[in-house]
């Protein structure tokens, strides 16, 4: 390892880019969301695996979509024994690393999800991080288009589950094959030709025909007309190569999109599309049974066939699905303007593979974590409302251990409940300021009067902010004032702050 | 980067060492850990918060013990910008980077708790792994002893909400400030002798006091007598400094330990053995305010004060403390033998401060989950029975459809069930094995002839396997074979598979 540079006189508390914290309302979030994702893939009858955060970076494979450079997108270094470990980019190739080790002794199919943080050393933006959350499921083992058809059916068992209703989301679905089928249709040898035709296709959901008809073609120009803003170079087709393109995905501009178009019918247009390609013919097969297992199962409106669904990860080998929100917000058109997506997957009959030398079929899907977690805060599915804080229980002076009696006896009750820690001399005033930055719902007090007496005061948070508002109507005023704050003996504590507790529904679950 | 070493012809699945992937026992076993030890940190009053894996070099400081170079123990990388960031070694020094960047907006104390991987760079061994999993709770700004008490008293909490009961377990307490006066009050000014010293200490429970008193002076011979086996150098104390670090200890083979000592006398010998040393006073009067309010929590008879306790971390500055468990297992002299420390934390006033430049006062207690997860497994106290598998359709033939709706219905019921996705011309007898490995409780069953009279046959996969073991009592077989498969109408399934599952228990929870 090379040298570090020296320590700074004084340090800056800072993180490094793409990176974040997370307070208690987003961990709580995550926590109920991986929860309901759990219940729904437990219940498609997946078992828990996990695998650990670095691998042989040799083992996870380079499938990162568009990287120049070897690696690039991974976070790796160099081990003890020089040889090179990188942190996960996702969590299907640890999965068919784990798969290929543990073969004889897993059941096949063999079903699994997993949860975690990925990580990848890309330039981070808006909403995109180097550190964020999947959930996966994958079935290794499952040779038919039955096992991808349920990865589809789940994924919109787990929208539902989430709170996202019925026509907010679609899984939308497409094949490998079928796209290498147009491509062997058309006669496109270029491999770099047609990464800019997937690219241009990939695109089909956010713009207009006519500029995906330029991209197949020259190029597009980022201002709408030559010399305006940044020129993209086009894929160069001819013709016949993008009116066949154009009618593979549908021209949404003249009413025959695809993306609204009934399964059976997108099925239709595909096979005539790859005519005369084995492969291509192979895939809209694989399709039409998905398309049919979804009608069969009631997911005929929300697993949708969709020619313009590419997905990055190099190794995908067959059907791909993403899931999208279609969010109720309108574009200048008046059209439902889609938040994109929020997960996706497809089949994957290569990567085990490669460690087994035979063919291993294999499916799976992901869920973004934390891109979900950002559309369900967007649409109010998750509650930011800070949780209420423990009950604080104020001190004075030097007995300490009277107080912390007090705080273990709550405690023992159940009640989230703490002594004041801070400086022991700050005044009564300071620490109730604290209570109310925890959000308490009350607070004890007991001052030397009050010990002698065998009593204490229990103050109510939440009433006396409502308090703090009321005004005019005296004689409500007084009757709250009394209920805000009240003295029992010391033995009725529990029970009186249980009143208090119960009176505004606080239960901390 | 450097370049990456060539991808062989066919990769071998393998993990680099020191890290280990999980199965489904595991994973339930650290998810009611979990739950367990979060239930109890939030019953004291301790809010989540989430830092991620990675920080800068410089913030998490270098504070891993007995490290000669620098860094070593971590794992770190150069960003594109060629700053070094690391991934985190424990969740202390993040939190203090985290509570410096947000010291304003947060209540103060701030008391926080949080989960997670750590990574240490370390030579892997038995139970000693380079990813981990740690659960901590912090104070920071809280300046007195009470809230290092309340550290202590919320270990032993945490250890009894996981099944581990009184006298199984001891929350062992020091102080830095007490060793800085022994120290002092013996003139041992060179650091390298008195790091010998605290390691010698730190053996006490381990090695007998002869052996402590060798490390104590000129060295120790492993194999007992000298030339035998490895030799350690020793401190090269004197005797009166070796007999007032001994007596500091308390000689446990002259019956003086003081490890069984009440908390009143290991107080009062540590007061006497520091005379004269400001630093060692003010710690022992921590520990005696620390040993009061655990006495008076009802908490004296399992958080002691220990001189032994050292503790490796460097950032500590006060009060120490480390949780033993205390196995049912006993060494040959009948004594009972420790598992070890399952976790431990201390005050670490300097840690914030790094960033802010005035004196942040904190303390903290940080859990070994992993390690106490293998503590739990071993006296019993975590199950580790796989739960029962999902209900398996099996499929014949090529109406998948149907099959697919049968498995549809029984999630839609809350019923884990899959339909057999491996290779459809599987015999039944393959996709009964494959039931068999996942567990599960019963198998669906619909041949050409049932389908056609709408029925389905239920195997009772638990049941089956009783009566393969039953062979006298013919009645009794035959009573069980008729319960162990029948058959239904299609529209009982959901009714008739949720009898089976009742008659035996399964819940899934």
């Amino acid at each position: 390892m090379a040298e570090k540079p020296k320590k700074p006189s004084k340090l800056r508390a800072r993180l490094p880019r793409g990176l974040v914290d997370r307070g208690p309302a987003e961990i709580a979030a995550t926590r109920a969301m991986v929860e309901k994702i759990r219940e729904v893939y437990e219940r498609y009858g997946f078992e828990p695996v996990e695998t650990p955060a670095f691998e042989y970076t040799d083992a996870l494979g380079k499938f990162l979509p568009d990287q120049d450079r070897p690696n690039e997108g991974v976070f790796s270094l160099q081990d003890d024994d020089e040889q090179w470990i990188s942190l996960r980019y996702d969590l299907t190739a640890p999965l068919a690393r784990y798969v290929a080790e543990n073969f004889d002794a897993l059941p096949k199919p063999y079903r699994s999800y997993r949860f975690g943080w990925v990580f990848r050393n890309e330039k981070p933006g808006p909403g995109r991080f180097r550190q964020f959350m999947q959930f996966d499921a994958d079935t290794v083992g499952a040779p038919t288009s039955a096992a991808d058809a349920e990865m589809c059916m789940m994924a919109a068992d787990t929208m539902q589950a989430l709170g996202i209703p019925r026509g907010s989301y679609v899984v939308k679905v497409n094949n490998r094959k079928v796209l290498d089928g147009i491509r062997e249709a058309q006669g496109i040898d270029s491999d770099a030709q047609w990464l800019t035709v997937m690219r241009a296709i990939d695109k089909a959901d956010k713009f207009p025909i006519k500029d995906i008809i330029q991209l197949l073609g020259a190029g597009r120009w980022d201002g709408g007309e030559e010399g305006k803003g940044d020129f993209t170079k086009g894929a160069g087709l001819n013709q016949t190569q993008t009116d066949a393109i154009i009618s593979f995905i549908g021209d949404k501009d003249a009413g025959a999109s695809m993306q609204g178009a009934d399964n059976q019918s997108t099925v239709a247009n595909m096979r005539a599309r790859v005519e005369g390609s084995k492969t291509g013919s192979d895939g809209v097969a694989e399709l039409a049974t998905i398309a049919e297992l979804a009608d069969a199962g009631g997911y005929g409106d929300c697993v949708k066939i969709d020619p313009s669904v590419v997905r990055g990860l190099e190794y995908y080998t067959g059907p791909v699905y993403e899931v999208e929100l279609l969010l109720d917000t309108k574009d200048e058109k008046g059209r439902p303007v889609r938040f994109g997506s929020v997960g996706g997957g497809g089949r994957y009959d290569g990567l085990v593979s490669r460690f087994r030398g035979e063919p291993v079929p294999a499916t799976g899907f992901s869920i973004g974590v934390s891109r979900l977690q950002a559309a369900l805060t967007l649409i109010g599915q998750l509650g930011n409302k800070p949780q209420p804080g423990p009950v604080v229980v104020t001190v004075f002076g030097g007995d300490i251990a009277g107080y912390q009696k007090m705080v273990a006896s709550l405690r023992q009750a159940g009640i989230r409940a703490e002594l004041y820690l801070g400086n022991p001399k700050h005044s009564l005033g300071q620490q109730m300021k604290y209570a109310d930055k925890r959000n308490s719902p009350c607070a004890i007090i007991q001052g030397s009067d009050e010990k002698q007496q065998g009593i204490v005061q229990i103050k109510d948070l939440i009433l006396g902010a409502e308090l703090a508002s009321l005004e005019k109507d005296r004689d409500e005023y007084l009757k709250k004032q009394a209920e805000a704050q009240f003295s029992c003996k010391e033995d009725e504590l529990v029970a009186k702050v249980r009143e208090v507790l119960t009176r505004h529904g606080v239960n901390w679950s």
